[in-house]
């Protein structure tokens, strides 16, 4: 799918637990670098230095079905199921080789400090909409 | 609710990100840490020493609603949403004071060692079946 | 020792590493979770909102003596060795019941926003500096 | 230096604290990931499936020169400064352009599991030994 974006990654020792596995909050972590790499790829930054826009997460979610374990490699493949006015809807699957590690979703929002220093949902902006795009299950030809 | 058990807990620097915030796959550990700590005042541990039972994650999810900030004092209260026969489904409210940080659910799995090394899923032992049956949502009296 | 500080932690999963121990990055966040606590119970904290100031670490060194598992409790003695006039030079010790896990030192300066944005060295405030007088090795009495 | 190792890697985003750099705990947890890949490079890897060889750190120290921030590259250059018969001691700078971030040591120990169970220091194996070797800072050539 030309659509998805393939972050590739390898397990260190500190994401393992003493079960011999990666701990599974740092599977969340995984796709965190792996929507900061799709950004970068789309010549973008979470982290815009001077800017008053930020992009929380509303939630994250992921199902595991095979652990992962020290030194392997691996891939978070990325999509944006959806890119709403003032959201973006990201699915993931973890994939090493041909198994399935896990999958999820995650949302974000863009959120606009406000003079009086609080953050609120914003609209996403022009730019940055156009750039993610073409990560979108659905991308405009 | 008498069978929910909450776990306090202080942000930790560490756990703060560039935002300013408690970066969200720590929240994952604060759930992580309050089950732990759940089985400690059930008589339990998730780990026992020469044990062939492991409790792997099936799932976890949280929706945030309110940033968690450095130094502050939040709580994990947890549900147990429903004992299984081999699954256990947990249910979180992170809280600070009045205000709900975070809501979310996580599954857990027995699985037990097998002679030939993999682990597979298992029935969830009398014992531990018992001790944790007060945690949920309809405990028998 | 009068002026020793002590803080109290539980080893959580999530800092145990595949060798069944705590990971060793991990021990260097006790310290700072202890130093923090400590500046709390002098009343203070490391975090001043809407402060200019900042105490970055110069050095952090530990010896590892014995390891640390899941579930255990443990110490961590803090004692300021020497408050100079910029630097704050930590000593600590981390205790399980009678064995020592671990002893290290941090260094930490204070640094100033300065007009252009850069952070320098700065003189200790007056008030941080009299708090922490009693954590000290030699205090004033 | 030709018996240098170099390892790259990107700031990310959960490595970073609320004072916008990386935390120094992470700079101990690059130390570790960039021993692991000089390991790789030498053909070994620090765990063994089957082995009862363990690699515990005897110590760890670090000295911050300059902060990392997020999504910058940088390098963790490791030398073997001594190569003794049961520890192997470090040495690590680290590197983002022409700034120098950290320099630090790390001593680890071979341990060996004995038939009560307990880990005990032993001499490293010679197969290991020899192919550590060329990262020492004097190899026999």
């Amino acid at each position: 799918m030309a659509n998805e974006f393939r972050y590739k990654r390898r397990v260190q020792f500190a994401e393992t637990d003493l079960a011999g596995i990666v701990h599974f909050s740092n599977m969340f972590r995984y796709l965190d670098e792996a929507e900061h790499a799709l950004w970068r790829e789309a010549g973008l930054s979470i982290v815009q230095p001077g800017s008053d826009i930020g992009w929380p997460r509303l939630s994250a979610a992921l199902e595991f079905r095979n652990p992962l374990r020290f030194e392997e490699e691996f891939e978070v493949w990325v999509r944006i199921a959806e890119l709403k006015t003032r959201t973006i809807e990201y699915e993931f699957t973890l994939v090493r080789g041909k198994s399935v590690i896990a999958v999820g979703t995650m949302t974000s929002i863009c959120v606009r400090r406000q003079p009086d220093g609080t953050m609120r949902a914003a609209e996403i902006p022009a730019d940055v909409a156009e750039k993610l795009e073409p990560y979108t299950a659905d991308p405009e030809s």
